[in-house]
């Protein structure tokens, strides 16, 4: 039988008009003390509309779904159709009220599963000159305002 | 009974002295192509030797197990002792020979299951100016070369 590893939700989000929030599960809450010294945090969520059959045994695709992308393996996207379907967001921490911690706006639907969270650490997490395909430097113009 | 995710093993980090490198396994290969545009990439690994039931119900830490830093909930840490034990791990692509992406050397262990890769955009995953604890630039500083 093929190895799995079990992941249990610790938290959803939250998603009401433009505000949204991470609402973690009573009983993780004793996890999040500290959290409010950082400014971001990364949260990771399950796509668990594409935790089926199907949709994890997709490894290439048109980037968001768009034909004017080129096919692409999903490692090199941020699908939500991969192999195991996982999330990451990174968002400012705006508040957190007892088990909520309120961000930006997320891309996320609303009862979304979170499965962890994490503080930002800009000298591991952020890197500058970074450089990406033409692919997404053409979706990043056209979504743009 | 409580609801669970499964995620399968996608690679696994493989560590020879200094270098680094993720190796793929084969099944999933057909999701590589088009990483190689990409300068960087997210590594999210299964710490498996936290994957304990004494250690995912842990839910405050002295970050790194350092008694000088203060006791903490671990999704204020990147301690691997936490529910799920996922790590997040960013990286120089260095190269892609066939199922191994070569990668700046990881803090993570030889043999570690890797979950998903995903490709590093500045847009989204870089922040300038994101600013974290005191106990974080102490740790920072004390391990400076």
């Amino acid at each position: 039988m093929e190895e799995t590893f079990h992941m249990v939700p610790v938290g959803v989000i939250r998603r009401e008009g433009e505000s949204a929030s991470v609402e973690i599960h009573e009983k993780f809450v004793e996890g999040l003390p500290g959290l409010e010294e950082f400014s971001h945090l990364h949260v990771l969520c399950w796509f668990h509309e594409s935790d089926s059959k199907v949709k994890r045994a997709t490894l290439r695709v048109h980037p968001r779904g768009d034909r004017n992308n080129p096919i692409t393996g999903v490692f090199a996207t941020r699908s939500p159709r991969r192999p195991n379907p996982l999330a990451l967001y990174t968002s400012r921490i705006h508040a957190i009220r007892d088990n909520r911690i309120e961000i930006d706006s997320i891309d996320a639907l609303d009862g979304t599963p979170v499965i962890d969270i994490k503080p930002y650490i800009p000298e591991s997490d952020s890197i500058s000159g970074a450089t990406v395909p033409g692919w997404v430097r053409r979706n990043r113009e056209s979504s743009a305002p």
